[in-house]
């Protein structure tokens, strides 16, 4: 009934009266408005006493939303549970390490505490009952932004769920012992329920990595709770809000439920960055994701925290999750607070009603969706090219950098960069995702092959004739993040016949090295030597005698197909001859762009491609053939086409 | 009896032993200190067991210092309740949200706790009883710097205390719950008991606020105790020495008390601030202000923090207050601590007695003084123009920045020393000040006019010819910082039919301005757009096209009067522009001169100027007419008169 | 039995199993390794359960490395107390003064709990009964690099100590009030049981003194008491691997034990910082010192926090120990671990047993050491210099910066630094060290004489012909850190005749000086300003009219001796003039060097010198003789010699 891709924003009408929100819907269908996310905040409200509730008013807005056409999301409030609540079972409060569990702003109840998991079912199947087959609602938002950063909560159920996951993982605590080498500094436990939190003490990365994961299933299981309680009452599609950190595993939250819903906020400086993440959504789930939030303008909370950006962004980091594999686009949020938190954030309407100064913008931007929908509808985007990024690797990292600074997702992001700059959107994949259909792989920093099927997987891929650049940092560490000691890598040296000599950190100052026709390859933080590959690309020339002349780039062929292993983090320069370099041996053949140019290629019912400017700047890409634009019908020749600063283009073939 | 200006000193004698304080007190004659301040810290040393005193050492201190002709400031030593207090009652100790409270160093008792309170009480009655009606004893300081820095004690007493004010101040709790618009994010309470101490998690602005205020409160009411107790036993000025920080009320803290009493620690960098400070002083109560603190060489604790200052910085730096509407001017200290805090703090005498290298400067000051007494004495600082400087605007900024990285006094500040440049020594005033007399009133960032009665108090002014320069940020939220929802402004756009467009935050790369006559005008943070001004001085003329060609400073005449609304933070060239517009308008003739020259207008008896060099560098003022300067009789014909770096002149007509 | 210098390395052999561990004897064979420390951290390993011991493991490695011809350190294990004491008393844990107390990592446990006490003591007894004769062991290491940093424990025997020792120091509470000026904000204690932990509030100075004092007693104790111990046992030398931090006095910790141990990780930009640790550890006691840590390339624990070292650094860092009065250079450490804990940091081996990159150095290196044996076994290292550097000085600036930015150690480092540039390596000296023998003692910031029998000692020492360089910050205070406050100085200003006028800051803006002959001297951070030296040979020459022409740098004759008083910390230029000046003075003849060259006399049996270049430079020396390098054969004319960049060379007379 309703038309994607949507339009959307998030609006609480919790906060404001009925008048009000008369004005507000009637602003939303001037804006171009088609989609609302409601209800995420505002359990109080609607049980404003334990096991009281109070749908009415919630009812009375979802109807005149769908009355003026505007399609809604319901969320469940559980981010937010009111004070009768936390007076009645102080222990739901979350747990600081240092003795602190505090009442207020959002998240402070505690995901393993079952008083909050109760009282949480409780309303979740109340709003079940409520809405679960209203013909408004297109589908469900589970809590909001859950995720656990910093060092977690240390109340005896996280206590529980830590050692239940040890438990299960180790089977005993003397092979846990042995994994975690604890005859090291003595640390060997007597029993499982020896075992601390991992805060407040020079704990190793194991038990940090064990610790983070306990938390982060405790937060998936949470969601998944959620979502069967509501499939009891609804078919709508249900997911939850996630913020671009894969520390708790897309693959792993997403699995069970029915569509990926993603939060971001990016600005000007890494626009390109939100490109990588919706590249990664649209490869978890065979359905359209929901871009859930965005900022029209800016950030802020009691202080906003940015700039006026240039004219065109607002339209451009709108139609980017479209363009990727989206199906809709929405902001946080509809009207700015009138008061309490967040009261300067960015918004489509001012507290008193007034439309901010990119409206323009929105409206022409719903208007093109329109114009779009039937080609965007219709096809899906397509990539020849798989990049991985692993919720494993991100975990690994966040507890052993390996060498200082050294950062997982922004070197990934910088992979990807340069393979828009080479004019490819590669899909972002996870460690599950099958690798059939792809041509080119690329695995930096995919610290392990413990994990998921992958040795097995991708050793299969390559001898069936794929291309695989991988490293640096690639198969170095098994399952948990420790070394092992008969062999410098789990796979790779066997199955490739080489072996890893020397790995060193470099600052640039004393290391050098080059490609193999005597150009220089600027090597960053990390130089990995080996030798045995059938070819170096790229060697050591100077830093060390028992270095000089080792290979850091090399090329080893593995049965139909081919190892392009890379021992650095190379410079954008280098990164760019090296991507060229295996999308020849590999086939692929690129869009040829200029500029920080989002070329995305869509097959289905018919074939075309958008085009986003994300680094404003001026952009080209080189047309085979005569392209239209569906945006204004613009023609455009065979040959060299310019896109201006954040210009948005959909063209099929003419 | 004793002769004002005042050149006094902090002095310990509880540290020393009588030869030293018979040395000590010679020795202050000879630097020509007039004035001392004593008792502050030495509760212990007067009540050495409780409700045991002994107050002979200080009786013979007072009379020492009495029989050489030095005046004396008594102060009140609850700042340092001794360990026989803490030890008897551990919950007097101010308990940190961390769950500490520890004795030691200064003010570690909490304001709110009976039994601090009624130890307190004691030793005040006593001290009154002992000293009310000493001759020597030209007034009382109360306590010392009191301000609830930090986020506060959370002893039960707090919270009580917390919890009776916003009963006052909201009545019931669905009405606070309303205000705070606590249906976000399901945070109502269900009663006043409900509300948490606002540390420790995301807690709204306006609980920040009222629990900041909640601790001013007790403070100043701490305060106030103590000065009614005093009131029983003398007829000496009462007051309490009081930092450059207005979180805790200037006009609510001095209202009841007789005199304002300021410690500052400016250095050659922030000299200029000072005179801010003191702009704001004078205005407090009709009586001249004390300079109870500031530095003879400079600031350290263990260690000293700052550099050696030119000569003549410290004799300019003694001159302020009394240039600009005090009558004393106090070092501290007299004598560099020997041991225990402190230890490395400029001071007159060293530890082991030996004359600062500044002794001379001092010498000078003090001699400087009696020669312009009765001119100083005999007349007033005036001013034509006010600027406004409320508590309530720095409160509310503490808690809401608004844009990153604005603070408000700074940009207060900058206001002033604008003025400063163009030649005027404004009134600072707070909210409760008359604006009477003045032609010019300056209110920049007074972001809520629901405090007293500003908004009728300007409005009234305004119609009846006072020209007021607004902005930015001013009149924009409500008494306790909300957005209103139904304007954008609280009287303005009524008041002079105008309209707030939009407001964003700038960092000079994407919007662009300038003044009606094409000059650039550089926008610093912020910019108010807006519509409807009668003439629109400056303009955006890049950025967005919503936004091109809207007003950002504008003349708006209202009944006799006139509003220049300022809808940005202009750079010091734009300012000085600004005002010399505004200054015009309202027919006020600064003094014109060149440099950072403070050019103080004096009148009552005598009519004259204090001439203090702040920026260390060259400076001139033009003078109409011949005139005589009183501190060494040089004439100075009219025309340009130079004045020497960090140079002093108090000039009377010739 | 085994040759010494010792090319050593720290080995785990509890994290490996048995193949492994013959296959590292082999290894260690392989690359010159002649002594391995083993034992530090494994307590559990030997007494997994309380009171059961298990010594078998650890007899195999200690008997397979001694069949190996490889020397044994053998390490107490009381670093690393396992869960079973944690578990059985909870109150051994360091208590953090926030509430934590947390087992994990290292150091967990209390220096001055009884129950830790109790277990350590068991340990030893059973360690010493195993091992006190075994052949294969040539020396023990007690704990691990044990030292108080931060705030130290909190416990209620911390306290307990910490009232010992107050009460040992001051008798009474009224004597510990007075010396600590506790009148001063009415801090005066009652008891000493009101005395506080010196944390968490703005405590004195004095307080925090003792309050480190107690622990670093309690630390010092806790190695004593193992000592003795052993000492039942064993007659092989016992010492403890202490880092470079002396707040835990060198002095007082190696008086009772055999030997010094010393662990240090410099890198190339600061090598020349160990040079000034070993000139300090040779005069520590009347036997060679042990280097028993330094890393073979980079350090890490999750990350590496450093970049590849240029080929060279491993060999130099290794032999300067060796050259500098050492006997040993130990490597942590000998192979990776493959889990837990420092897991990146650079070693001998990798986890899977291959060599890294600077193997070849220390085979190279442990080579050069057997050459070199006979005349590095026979000769000691001389020099007519002395440097002060005391553990008082060091933590009474910990406490007082006395001006902003100052720190001891870096400080005497570049003091220490300006001597190498002179061509001479001074004995760095303790308060207790004689003077006799020398002709030159520099001693800045030693800022009290109070400490051991230093005023008298130095006195008597310059009176009979010595050239003291003395300040600044010289004697300016007194035993626990106070101001005089009957003099400026404790003996100076009576013993030279002289008056420090003034003391003050600065950063080079306002205060100018030079020398006697009109060159500029740069100040740096502080001048003392005093009158009465018989020649000044710096002063002040603007700054402030009671500045100018005060004297700076003065030289005062003293008995048969003089003093060169110098109330500055002069720039690098000016530092090598008053050294020189100073030398030229005391008939010191340094080597004539260039660049940044450790040239260490060595005389004995032989004579001869070690030249080791620490600046990554060229560097010459001058040769007043033929010199043969022991190293190479080579034979060196008289005359100027070039060094290359880390280069190493041990002359003999050729």
């Amino acid at each position: 009934m309703y038309i994607r891709p949507f339009m959307g924003c998030a609006y609480y009408p919790e906060d404001w009266d009925e008048a009000e929100i008369a004005y507000d819907i009637r602003m939303m269908k001037e804006a171009g408005i088609t989609c609302a996310r409601i209800g995420e905040f505002a359990w109080r409200k609607m049980e404003p006493v334990r096991g009281m509730y109070d749908f009415g008013w919630l009812h009375h807005v979802v109807d005149e939303l769908h009355a003026a056409g505007i399609a809604v999301i319901m969320g469940t409030p559980t981010a937010t549970p009111p004070i009768w609540l936390s007076r009645a079972y102080p222990d739901v409060l979350h747990q600081f390490s240092n003795g602190h569990a505090n009442h207020g702003g959002r998240r402070h109840c505690c995901s393993n505490n079952p008083h909050y998991l109760e009282a949480s079912d409780a309303i979740v199947h109340a709003m079940g009952r409520e809405f679960g087959k209203d013909p408004a609602i297109i589908g469900w938002q589970l809590d909001n932004e859950i995720y656990t950063g910093g060092s977690g909560c240390v109340c005896k159920y996280c206590m529980e769920n830590f050692q239940t996951l040890l438990t299960e993982k180790y089977g005993t605590v003397e092979e846990l012992n042995r994994q975690w080498n604890l005859n090291l500094f003595s640390q060997a436990y007597d029993s499982f329920e020896d075992i601390p939190p991992a805060v407040d003490a020079w704990h190793n990365p194991h038990i940090q990595l064990d610790w983070k994961l306990a938390h982060h299933k405790a937060d998936t299981a949470f969601m998944h709770r959620q979502a069967a309680i509501l499939r009891q009452y609804t078919d709508a599609p249900i997911g939850t809000d996630m913020m671009p950190l894969n520390g708790l595993d897309y693959e792993e939250m997403t699995e069970p439920l029915d569509i990926v819903q993603f939060n971001h906020y990016n600005v000007p400086g890494n626009l390109h960055e939100v490109t990588f993440w919706f590249d990664f959504l649209r490869t978890l789930k065979d359905r359209p994701f929901w871009n859930t939030e965005t900022a029209t303008t800016w950030n802020g909370s009691t202080a906003i925290t940015q700039a006026l950006k240039p004219e065109g962004y607002c339209r451009v980091n709108s139609w980017l999750p479209v363009a990727l594999g989206g199906e809709a686009n929405m902001y946080w949020l509809w009207r700015q607070h009138w008061a309490g938190h967040e009261l300067v954030h960015g918004s489509v309407l001012s507290p008193e009603g007034r439309p901010c100064h990119v409206f323009g913008e929105i409206q022409q931007t719903a208007d093109e969706f329109g114009k779009a929908a039937d080609f965007i509808n219709g096809t899906k985007v397509t990539s020849p090219v798989a990049l991985h990024f692993t919720s494993r690797s991100w975990n690994l990292f966040e507890q052993q950098h390996v060498v200082g600074g050294l950062e997982y997702a922004p070197e990934v992001i910088g992979m990807h960069k340069a393979l828009l700059r080479c004019g490819i959107c590669p899909d972002v994949i996870g460690a599950k995702h099958g690798l059939d259909g792809y041509k080119l792989l690329i695995s930096p920093l995919l610290m392990t092959l413990e994990d998921s099927d992958l040795a097995e997987k991708i050793a299969d891929w390559v001898k069936n004739g794929g291309v695989w650049v991988a490293g640096p940092l690639t198969d170095v560490r098994n399952g948990i993040g420790a070394h092992f000691t008969d062999r410098a890598m789990g796979m790779l040296e066997d199955l490739l016949g080489i072996r890893l000599d020397y790995s060193v950190p470099t600052d640039g100052s004393v290391l050098k090295a080059a490609w193999s026709d005597g150009e220089e390859l600027t090597c960053r933080r990390w130089v990995e030597c080996y030798s045995g590959a059938a070819e170096a690309l790229a060697s050591v020339t100077a830093g060390h005698s028992a270095l000089n002349g080792e290979t850091i780039i090399g090329k080893i062929p593995c049965g139909k197909g081919m190892v392009i292993l890379c021992g650095t983090l190379p410079s954008e320069k280098d990164l760019d001859r090296l991507y060229r370099l295996a999308m020849a041996e590999a086939d692929v053949v690129p869009y040829k762009t200029t500029g920080l140019l989002v070329a995305a290629k869509r097959a289905g019912d018919a074939e075309g491609l958008v085009l986003c400017e994300v680094g404003c700047g001026k952009a080209t890409i080189e047309l085979d053939e005569p392209m239209r634009d569906l945006l204004t019908g613009t023609e455009y020749a065979a040959g060299v086409m310019e896109v201006e600063p954040y210009g948005v283009h959909v063209l099929i073939k003419a």
